[in-house]
């Protein structure tokens, strides 16, 4: 996590507290120490010690902050290019626009993609997965539900394994909710197990639904 | 100028002895203070007092080194994005490895325009005028010819108006050599003086030929 000012990002604390639920992942903030650069051992220790690497961060004059400059400069300058061969690599990239500003015509014109290219070319370089890139979309104007989706999908990143299947989120999401309900009180308790009866008859209906289709293109490849 | 280890840097030192001899031209090292930071006002007001902005580093990690970041980060934000309206911005990155292996098939894959996309953006949104992109590549390869010829295109950059013609081109070279048999000891005097007979006759002849061109294509605009 890389934030000049992180203390007044609201988008950030929202994904730490979305973070710190989870088990097996380590929010760590780059923070350089007295001299002004980075504990290059314990960065490294950090880094071997975790499949999946993300790196977040706020889009910052169409780059990541310098401080994650100032990472990479110096943490991954080792003449070792595979020492994080097979690891993963995700980026979480808030942005204050909207998106569509960042296509042919917008306002930005270029796209995301090709702005965190050098990304794309350091994942290539260290032969990283490099994951679909994570956008958090204007923060500040989205609404509860827009960002509980939010939520979600980012516990999902940080969670699930990558190209995940549709039944993997669902799996997950369920797991989730049981997890929520064994802890909650009466009130919410009753309020959550609505809200699985509810999905699990929806998740029912749509297998039920998908063995159709599976079942009515079988029929018709023999047409 | 950014750049980690720049008393180590070759290219860097060759480049800058190339600058010191032009009139008009302020090179300008990135440095931050004891508190990690950039004089902001200082900066603004070297800014402010120049035409032309050259951003000149070595590509780390398919990026700029993050003490430029940083300065961009720092200095650039302010709520007036007009206030470099106008001025030129120039990049002059160096490369370590061939620039082939920047393009399709090559082992980078990724063209360095694309990878050096934000500072297209930064121009855009700043309404700076971006000139085309200065390489030098594999400088420590590179001969004593290919180092002279790369000295007078660096030299035209930071001297010459954008978008210049081969005869401000040639102008811009006569002048010099002028200017250095003016300074020069007897011996060199003559060796000048003989390129710079040599380049004049070539001159005239190549101007000769373009009439002839000229003329020839008129001819046949009535065929």
């Amino acid at each position: 996590m890389a934030h000049p000012q992180l203390r007044d990002s609201g988008t950030q604390q929202f994904l730490k507290d979305g973070a710190a639920v989870l088990e097996n992942v380590t929010w760590h903030e780059l923070k350089v120490n007295a001299t002004g650069h980075f504990d290059i051992m314990a960065e490294k220790k950090l880094l071997r010690s975790h499949e999946r690497v993300v790196f977040q961060f706020p889009l910052y004059w169409y780059a990541a902050p310098a401080v994650l400059k100032q990472w990479v400069d110096e943490v991954l300058a080792v003449s070792d290019k595979r020492w994080l061969q097979e690891k993963e690599l995700g980026l979480v990239v808030s942005v204050g626009q909207p998106l569509k500003e960042y296509r042919l015509g917008g306002r930005e014109a270029i796209p995301l993609s090709e702005l965190l290219s050098p990304f794309k070319a350091l994942a290539q370089r260290l032969k990283m997965q490099l994951m679909p890139l994570f956008i958090v979309e204007q923060f500040s104007y989205q609404s509860e539900k827009q960002r509980q989706k939010l939520l979600i999908d980012y516990q999902q990143l940080l969670e699930l394994p990558r190209d995940f299947s549709f039944k993997q989120r669902q799996d997950w999401f369920e797991d989730k909710l049981k997890k929520m309900i064994a802890v909650s009180n009466i009130k919410n308790k009753k309020e959550l197990e609505l809200v699985l009866n509810t999905f699990t008859a929806r998740r029912e209906q749509l297998n039920d639904l998908k063995d159709d289709l599976s079942f009515t293109k079988k029929e018709n490849e023999f047409d």
